[in-house]
């Protein structure tokens, strides 16, 4: 061999174990698996489907998602902006539909929680009681333009962070973020928690609304882009996103009045290390509406996850859900708790991955290792897997760590179902038991389920069979 | 060759071109170079010098440098705690001593502005005679305890942060980063300069010290070490740094009356992306003041450039700088600027290296690259190479890219003469004209003379001839 020869290296088909022994760097993994996870029909529609209609629905489906640039625009109560819940009683919740009966404990708790906060009943008891005779209606915050993280569920009197798509108008709203501890998305109803949403309806809402209505919109985008090249992931890491955001808003926040309210929300901003979460959330959310219902197009645009039911929703099936059932996150727990204390995969905050942010963009984000676990190298190799199976990289979203590339954006079910490569979801892990709290964090896959029912689904619109 | 071997590499002596044809991944440069640059009587003194005693003297230099905590405790004006400034006209400069004549355009625009800005003098000229007739004293801010970036003047009224040593009560002081643009570092010294320093000096600084008297001080090893993680290396790149203090601050801030100060100051801060430099750079001062003076030690305790020349300290020499000429930055330039515009290197940032932060850190930083050159990967391989050089990992600043090993740490005046590699050095490019301001950034090697004198010095020191 001479020196300018090109080094011989180890291709490995098939599962990493096989050659364990030897160095990493010196093996290329093809991580072949059969198509559509071995569901002949399946692939044979997939193959069908993957033609020019495809492609240019596709195409003009991530050029659409990657066009918006969403704007922090208001934070107002949610009666007033979000669709569908001003009258009677309307509470939403996180993942696909899922009747009262089937949910799961901390969905529950955050219902009967929420129910108190609306003063629709006076106790726990009879909180659960009107829950149970149905006379309180629940629907997913993706079926009214929102989403909410863990539990997500969301009250009318709750504020809400509007996010405004400038080129047409369109809106999408998350809940604000509680801080962790004893919470609402948890599960945890008590006076604490009810306490802190008075507060944060009363106070923290009006103040950030004051204040974005005093210095302008903020541009969303931007704020996750420089948040990236600052360790976040816009997902289960957002200290850098909540730390530009405070200090950039802080000059007008402490302008507001009464100045001891001003303070508080300053405190409240300062101890909370994921309060940008919920930004990153209403703004994928605004992003991935773009591409809804556009015919033909195998783009997902929602991941979501009930406690009980994993769900996907794909551009050209529109307001369908695939799901199947969810099971618990695998990753690292907080001293005390194991994977039998684990609920099920729970919230809409996937709907970060769906845009590339979370963990398609672990790469960003190699702190974030050492809370879901692997190392950094790790991290680089996860973002790099998920370009197996994504559109495109983001255009905003340069990640420093592979060489400014954007992150994998835009996943498609048939890359999927070709390469048999799951999408990646960092994900906090909850008690199974409403109210404990969070115990833990990890990643998670998406099922292969779905998007074997999505193709499904897509080739029998397309008359394909 | 079966696939458990290990796979051939391409071993280079030398400098890089010689394979430049060869993939890097395939090729281990050795980067060997003449021990002591060539310099035959030197590497003979740094062979014998190479011996027990200096290990033990080094070990306990680092470990001295490891244990200090610095506290950001006050911000009060110079002439309160800079010791040696409080009576008759003094002004303190970065780098090693030079007299006013020999001193470059911005250090000398910087001292005129000083001047102005004590009221010492009612114009540019005044100022200009009288430092002229040496009615002023000019010494270096390293005399006192202090340091400044770039033109680093220090004037009695300024405000300084306070960095304590909780154990010992030792403190250090830098001044306050004024920000971008016609600042007094660069040597501007205007209306519009003047009235800033007029502001920090009257509404700034008490401020700040108020809310950290009423906050209580602040954990600055804490608070890089998360910056680190956030993509900041604590020299040329302090937004995290910045953000992280200015979030925990800011409620502490608000609550200061008159509140339009209050608003003032957090509006200040959201508009200065390097205000903790200076933070950062009286921590590195205070650690690495806690090996000065450490008999038969070869810990670099202090690199400072004043324009004209840079200059070394060694533990075991004490308060002796080693200087020599400077050359300017080589790097990236602002556009409609080039290398025929720069002045020499400048400032006492590089006190950041010295602790194993700012282009030791580099790997911490990959979005850097785009501001002062280089890749990511160029970043990651400048902090590895910066480990031949120190004594050790800082226990306290683990970096997330390269696996959370602590930033390579201490330079050791022997293994730079061993292994022929300088310390580097971020740093930004100042305009040789004094006002003109910041015109690039980019990454400098400390000059191999220093290295060389030190090392003479310190056989001296031992009586080895």
């Amino acid at each position: 061999m001479t020196i300018l020869e090109p080094v011989a290296r180890i291709i490995n088909v098939g599962l990493p174990l096989i050659v364990e022994g030897v160095p990493a760097a010196d093996v290329i993994q093809l991580d072949w698996r059969p198509p559509a996870f071995g569901e002949a029909d399946v692939a044979r529609l997939a193959l069908i489907l993957d033609d020019d209609v495809t492609a240019d629905a596709n195409a003009r489906a991530i050029t659409a998602v990657h066009s918006v640039r969403p704007q922090l625009t208001r934070v107002r109560p949610a009666k007033e902006v979000v669709p569908g819940i001003a009258d009677g009683r309307t509470l939403l919740h996180a993942g696909p539909p899922i009747e009262w009966e089937r949910m799961c404990g901390p969905m529950r708790g955050a219902l009967i929680g929420a129910t108190l906060f609306e003063g629709w009943a006076e106790t726990p008891d009879q909180a659960e009681a009107l829950l149970d005779r149905g006379e309180i209606t629940v629907d997913p915050c993706h079926h009214h333009g929102a989403v909410g993280p863990m539990a997500g569920v969301l009250a009318p009197s709750m504020p809400v962070f509007v996010a405004t798509d400038p080129s047409d108008g369109r809106l999408a709203f998350a809940s604000l973020n509680e801080g962790l501890g004893k919470v609402l998305r948890f599960g945890a109803f008590d006076d604490e928690v009810i306490t802190r949403l008075s507060w944060m309806r009363d106070v923290l809402g009006p103040i950030l609304d004051r204040a974005l209505e005093a210095f302008g919109p903020i541009d969303i985008t931007s704020l996750i882009g420089q948040a990236l090249s600052m360790g976040d992931e816009g997902h289960n890491r957002n200290v850098a996103a909540t730390s530009l955001l405070t200090r950039r808003l802080a000059p007008t926040i402490a302008a507001m009045e009464p100045s001891s309210d001003a303070i508080a929300v300053l405190e409240f901003l300062a101890g909370n290390d994921h309060f940008a979460l919920n930004v990153s959330m209403a703004s994928a959310k605004l992003s991935m509406d773009a591409a809804v219902g556009m015919e033909n197009s195998t783009l997902v645009t929602a991941m979501a996850r009930n406690g009980v039911e994993f769900g996907l929703r794909v551009a050209g099936s529109g307001a369908e859900w695939f799901t199947t059932t969810v099971g618990p996150a695998d990753g690292l727990f907080f001293p005390g708790y194991g994977p039998d204390d684990a609920n099920p995969d729970l919230g809409d905050s996937a709907i970060t991955e769906t845009l590339g942010l979370g963990g398609f963009a672990m790469a960003a984000s190699p702190a974030i290792t050492q809370f879901v676990g692997g190392n950094p190298d790790d991290a680089i190799a996860a973002t790099k897997s998920m370009r197996r199976i994504t559109l495109g990289p983001h255009p905003a979203f340069p990640l420093p760590p592979i060489n400014f590339a954007g992150t994998p954006s835009g996943i498609d079910v048939l890359k999927v179902l070709d390469t048999g490569v799951l999408p990646l979801i960092n994900t906090g892990i909850a008690h199974k038991l409403a109210g404990v709290g969070q115990i833990g964090a990890g990643i998670v896959t998406a099922p292969p389920e779905v998007f074997l029912q999505a193709a499904r689904s897509l080739a029998n619109r397309r008359g394909i069979s």
